[in-house]
């Protein structure tokens, strides 16, 4: 073989039936941009698949031994340069994106022969989607590592307040006597599933297309499940067309980061809301807030509108991208497996970042519990519990209890609420009116009805916030916690580990 | 106590302190045509929580048996009624939704102190939240029905096409042999994953929030596992608070749908691609097509329009879903428990329609084998095993044996690829040009490679179409099936023994 | 001709070439559903363009005229039953669709002759395309209509309270003096400009798309101008294909309402906060708020949270209606024409309803000004002003201005803001430590620039909340809401006076 | 004033009551990132912001002219450096935004007297808003002016092919004749409303919010009339609050390119179907296609996929977008300001690229009119010309004579069709049996209906093919295309002319 291969003009390896360079344009608008993105994403994760690649040719012996070596020995020299910060692999002044320019490299460095040896058995198809599976693994165990210590966080600071008593809300207006921890008890609960889901994502992310080719497969015999391990996948994709066309795992990825994000974004509007001076609950220290140019009163908590809205960056890249998919056909193709996937990247970085200013304002939160009980004791939050004690106390039924207390509600001032003897009056009036019978009731059996402190500890049944059982709640909760972070670990161990298998396989090849 | 109860002029019972009926815009935009849909799908599912909740009281000693008796009986008459189809809760002329009349029809057939008695330890919240997990588990599993139902068609079909032969796509081009077969099996693979994620949905939905109250729980000492399994539910909700804020199971159920969607207008575009005259692989009997009001000589696969039409509209609800979600109170509203909850029930219905006519659309779809393979023969899909015939048996490098392949193609007629000679001395002459040097080919071994069907065969590996592996695949994808079927059946029947249990329970009490 | 036309077995007109009838289960899922919906929205508008198909049928020669009236007499009868309520076109047990069995209504009445003449020169598409804009249309103008009224509530609350001073926020946080005017001002200027939108849309939707058949014109000679301006467009679509396979204007007019409807959103997110009991602002009679069923102290303005749903509903339907035309082919298909379109009626209803709940509640909502007023009193939304002071009456940088009230407040109490002589002495102090210079103030400028209504009366430029040009600004907006009305109306005028020129041309012809 | 202003430890200008800097994951995961963008996109424009706004207060007499002449020289110094693409605002180690350290800058060169005086009367919000809306009518003229370049294309296309025969399709299969203009010129008609409704944008989005301050105006008499001229603004948005808290402009914006995309993905799906092997109607030459780094045979116009992508990405980019600003307050806040906002600014760019990638494709594409017209002739095309023959010449009434050449159709075989004599003694004997009556067709009669170029020259109704009426489309359509070209060249020349007179009115000061 001459040095002369591939001697047509203006012909670079890889262009096949093709006689000219991309248009200026395309070049210009789509392949230079894509390099610089590339060759910081793609290329560290095409070095490994690609010496994954021909060391598993090597073994079927469908590359010889030698030839392999003279491959790996480049990507090593890359990897290294890579791994240095160096540039690695120079774009020719015209080119067709970061792959061609690889495979050039290559040959310039080993002749055609040697240098064009790799791509037997292989496909930009399946090279694409096995850097994406990579891609978005590592992306997902960073995302599930800050997910989990938001997690730890939320959890510590709701068995703080186990006890800090505060006015439940629904609808915006007082509701009934809770904790701070009740509360946060059960954003965790919620943002605990959708981590379990992000940890489902990463088990359907973990299978490899490598080997798929084009997405007809081929007829090397080839040894999937071998690249699949050397690279850390749990498995193969076993049907070579669903292997590059499918692109569902991102969207799984998506939706579970979405409903986080949606979690995040109420959790944000409820302490943005309890931090506003109207209700002065929370507050946060000056390297957290910010101040006005113009106002220089402001402390402004703005972190919590970055936060909902890097929270919601997921769901719109989710409709980016099922768009993006939809009526593509069913095999490879740019549109589903660049462009729609394409919206993955900055979905994930919002929503990481999101979830981290999350742990930031939580960690960092001051309670202002005075004033929350100030806030309690002021409103008529144990209305509830009143009418539940004559149900309890004095059997009335319930729906004429609340008719009762309802009806005592209409006329009483807020003074009379204050006074236990002006609602046993009041009551008392009510209920003859409304029930038509007398009850009598003392004074300190209404003082207690209308104690939430007291109406906080009895709240013990259907998931209430009496401390006992919001601790247990906790407890189960940060099993759920650990179980993921060991889950994390246990697959952040499994990619170390592949790693390290594939350098000491390319070493004993070279070494041989 | 006396028939004088809620003697209030134009008072209702629940309205407590309100002295005035609702507004009546707000009456015939919300209360009125909700009451028609409530009335269908809630009461039903209403009558059955009730009949636990007052259960349990009265096992708990909450409400004495013979109170809990009669309301029991009324709650048995109101069941048959609907059962049959007859009218059961009629709305008042003004009202404030199903749930006040549904407790009013009580009052007025017990009367305030038996009537009014079943509302202890409850809400709307939590009864609202219960109906919701209810009736979505029901649509999952004649969804998971349906798809399940949908895979074994196109298993079915695959292993039917299993050999017959095609043109594998990439960009609306062909790219190398195939088999239907092939192309079924890898969207059924993603179809299995998308119904797997629903299996998944259903786990996470079938969880118990009934006891939460207005979502803060109760002092009443309420026994919520006791009803959860009277309704077939997995578990409770551990958090009152979570129970009645959460709807982050609609947006997994909504999600895995949308998926599935996804890939069904993938397939439905192949099909209708594959259908059209150009193409003319498949075709659908008469009853299958329509066609037009205006050109006799039409014969539309329209249904494939309604599928991806129907097949997107789960991706539209879930971008709703997540827009009425976002900044929402973690607690109960309206916003997000009626409002971005009302999203969810036509696209399950639409999602489902799109599963049932996709069956449909393969189960009697004909496969014209004849003209796919016509059309197969007619392109260039066997260049890439003529380059890798190069690399096998000549020991020529991939690149320089594309480049070679890529060579002759520049210059090769239409002619010339239907004669193995041609090809071997145009390709004999490419790669001499390319390679600068002479690799010597006989025509049988060219006639070979250029063989579709051979070439079909031999892409045994990295999951190509060759029917052994495909049918291997065909086995593993409808195992997976029928794990999937098997849930569903022993969720069903779950369910099933629920209700008997709970109808068994409630005619114990009755007949004490 | 006999009797016997349309003789085979099975057969109905219209079916061309097809020998079967459509499958059970495409009737059950789409003709049978979809017939109920279109015999409501559809027949009624069909039977309009019928007139004026066959009227200019008629007079351009196309038709006999007594081919003419003889159709158009079944169709004024038809038309008559509808209007009345009463069953007009009967599906027979099995259809394909409401035209088939309309146009099947014509031949039962009038035989084949005469009954199957009126559909020359068109086809489902061009009809459907038509009924669509006609629907849309009518939707367009109620909608315009309600947020006219709208516009109007707001302009007139903006007016009682252009004085009324409050506080004005951002990130939730006091900043400085405002009136509940000037935030209504704002709002109303953001609402006009959508309304403007949607009368744009209508406008774009106004063109008449009949007479381009199937997508590709007619060889008749007809007078599609006619037919539009018997219908009441301003225009026809010029391309015939352009006319069967364009949605756009339903994405216009969604996008539109996805605006108006944004805004709502956070107008209702305002007023729910400050109807809230930590501010206390607002409040609404008490047949505008709900109770609780368990929760007896409950005024719950929930209609704001049904308006934030509704609201939202048209940014979900635009991406549903998005999705569903992403890749279709240009050109008549169900995907589009049908599948896509459907999102908009559910999404037009949804935003009309936030619409009218909104200018209810804004209609009915009473503002307790002394409790803003006191609010505003309380915090240091006067900060911005005393430096400004500092900045206009003692030559500091506005910088250093503030930088020097920033420190004062370091070590302010509440107790200090409320003493002119505190803040006099505080803010030398702190001018002094800044500024390093001696800034020599006294109590009374220091007193007038802490008084947030003086604060109110000087804000007079930039756009700010002194009443003078905030009723100005109140003026113009009256006027561009005044002129949309007057579009409004002129459109339906023009709509009215076409229905009155069709039904005139129809009896003149009848009569002739 | 001393050089020791701003002397506390650690405490830069603008932080106000502040006493710590940025926490540290604030400032990585916020701050920092964000400068870097912003130096870019937002310096520029603040630059001239500020000369406008200085320029002003001297001219108003609120800063001194000496003042305002030492801000406006360093104002220019640092507008060369960024022209020159030099570092012009240095971030200092820890900081809090590039507006920070703007400000920062001039006090570093003037001192804070002089340096710290331009910030009177403004506000980081009102700064941002107007940035925001500078930038985009930048992006919107550039848009504008790459879519009147694919208009044209798209009409100049059409007008080579108004006499190119093709078959039209519905539904995926052949319809009736048309040409490949006709289509062309109906693609052009939407495309040209999308670029008038994004003209329409421009419009609204060139309002000036300056001197709205924090969104509650100003007590300094400024002329914000005069700022909103020297930067070009054609208007000031009246009220302060809606200045900075609508971003309506940018939603109105991204839905009209939504709508510009949707219609490339439907062109650009049509230009694939037709381009690929089984239709063959269209190529593109070597340097807009790409091969296979494996299938050497391989020409792939994936160009059209990249369109799809980047054209749908508007679209995904409004979800997100709405979803940003959904349930935010109508007031400055970081979620809707700067969060919603961001996603903006890809989706023009990713907009843009579709529109030019189209104009490309078009500007190149090869067409095949052979194979377009044999495809033509070989389906059944004309059997509705056949059928509205019978109507116009021999009297039937449409629907029964769609019924014969149906009836025909049912037993003709593909070489009957292309035979005159045997269709027409195949339709006479489907007359008889349909319509019971004898019809004496003659060949010539017959073949001339056949006939698919007769046929689109007498499509002259209805806006049909016929090149004729097409041709006249064309002619009204690049009306509208100069017309647009008109608008964006005057909107240009009013930025530029504004851009002047800045300039002018700076020198002008500082020579004074």
């Amino acid at each position: 073989m001459s040095d002369g291969a591939f001697p047509r003009p203006g012909h670079a390896p890889g262009m096949g039936r093709l006689t000219a360079a991309p248009h200026p344009l395309l070049f210009h608008l789509l392949y230079e941009p894509q390099f610089a993105r590339d060759r910081e994403e793609v290329l560290p994760r095409l070095l490994r698949i690609d010496a994954a690649h021909v060391l598993m040719l090597a073994e079927r012996g469908i590359l010889p031994r030698e030839t392999a070596a003279g491959l790996l020995r480049v990507n090593r020299e890359l990897a290294a340069r890579v791994r240095a910060g160096e540039p690695a692999v120079e774009p020719p002044p015209v080119h067709r994106g970061l792959y061609m320019a690889y495979e050039r490299h290559y040959v310039d460095r080993l002749g055609p022969e040697a240098g064009g040896a790799a791509h037997v058995a292989r496909s930009r198809n399946d090279l694409n989607a096995t850097v994406a599976r990579m891609r978005l693994r590592d992306e997902l165990l960073a995302l599930l590592q800050a997910g989990g210590e938001l997690a730890g966080v939320t959890l510590g600071l709701a068995g703080d307040h186990a006890g800090t008593a505060m006015s439940g809300f629904t609808h915006f207006q007082p509701a009934q006597p809770t904790t701070l921890g009740h509360y946060l008890a059960g954003v965790a609960a919620e943002l605990l599933r959708a981590l379990d889901l992000l940890a489902g994502a990463f088990a359907s992310v973990n299978r490899s297309p490598l080997g798929a080719g084009a997405g007809l497969g081929t007829s090397f015999p080839i040894d999937r499940e071998r690249t699949a391990s050397l690279l850390g996948f749990d498995a193969v994709v076993a049907n070579s067309l669903d292997a590059v066309a499918s692109r569902d795992y991102a969207v799984q990825a998506l939706a579970a980061l979405s409903s986080l994000g949606i979690t995040l974004t109420r959790l944000a509007l409820d302490l943005q809301t309890w931090g506003s001076r109207a209700y002065g609950f929370l507050r946060w220290p000056d390297h957290l807030v910010s101040t006005s140019s113009m106002m220089p009163q402001k402390r402004n908590a703005f972190v919590l509108e970055n936060i909902r809205g890097r929270a919601a960056a997921p769901a719109g890249a989710l409709a980016a991208m099922l768009l993006g998919l939809k009526n593509t056909p069913f095999s490879n193709s740019v549109e589903a497996g660049a462009e729609a996937i394409a919206h993955l990247w900055p979905a994930l970085t919002a929503g990481r970042t999101a979830v981290q200013l999350t742990e930031l304002m939580l960690r960092e939160v001051e309670v202002d519990s005075e004033r929350m009980r100030r806030f309690l004791e002021g409103e008529e939050t144990t209305m509830t519990a009143l009418a539940d004690h004559l149900v309890a106390r004095h059997g009335l039924p319930f729906r004429t209890a609340h008719e009762a207390v309802g009806r005592f509600l209409q006329d009483a001032s807020a003074g009379d609420l204050r006074s236990a003897a002006a609602v046993r009056a009041g009551l008392q009036e009510a209920l003859r009116e409304v029930a038509g019978r007398e009850v009598l009731l003392d004074e300190s059996e209404v003082a207690l009805a209308l104690d939430p402190l007291a109406c906080i500890q009895t709240a013990r049944y259907g998931g209430g916030p009496a401390p006992e059982p919001v601790r247990a709640q906790l407890v189960s909760l940060d099993e759920a916690r650990q179980d993921l972070a060991a889950r994390v670990a246990a697959w952040r161990q499994r990619l170390d580990r592949a790693e390290t298998s594939l350098d000491e396989a390319v070493t004993a090849l070279l070494g041989a």
